[in-house]
């Protein structure tokens, strides 16, 4: 027997950030480039700029920053607060799973 | 913001118990009756049976037992493993809730 979960970050009850956010902004900082990114994950640039573009309304600070133009031609990356999310949800999401774990071994199922 | 989270416990990779499971265990300990119990929830009883013999299947020990006839017909009672199994499930559940809530807290999202 093992334990699961599955967590996620909701803003007045609307989903913020879940698993597939958190892989899409990870992708995002290694291709710096939400097409490449998309591309990778096979889904759509549309679907892609959709889930951001929610985030993005959700909160006060940016997640990513378009970049326009410029010689390497509009790349896209993530801010400082944005790459906190991403490392706030795996400490949290891991430091879960090492509680859950260490409490279900306790019981005798 | 808020964290959410969903616990399930399988074995060897199969589903074995999450919240649906436990409120059909929680409504057949409340309703003495596996019929009784997937009308309340709105499911049919193959459906019904279905889940209580796949977790069945996965444990020595019986979660149900199935009285056949006697004076108050073929009644299902849950084992004294049942009870166990889902007061086991909601207090790691609880538990997890309130770690999340109190490291979700410390995060400045």
């Amino acid at each position: 027997m093992e334990i699961k979960s599955r967590i996620w970050i909701e803003k007045d009850g609307v989903p913020f950030l879940g698993y597939g956010r958190i892989k899409l902004l990870k992708m995002i900082d290694n291709k710096l480039s939400i097409n490449s990114a998309a591309k990778e994950l096979k889904m759509s640039y549309r679907k892609a700029w959709k889930l951001l573009n929610e985030m993005n309304l959700m909160t006060e600070k940016p997640i990513v920053i378009k970049n326009i133009g410029g010689k390497d031609g509009g790349g896209t990356v993530l801010t400082e607060y944005g790459k906190q999310l991403i490392q706030d949800f795996e400490t949290i999401n891991s430091n879960c799973m090492d509680y859950l774990e260490k409490e279900f071994e306790k019981l005798a199922l």
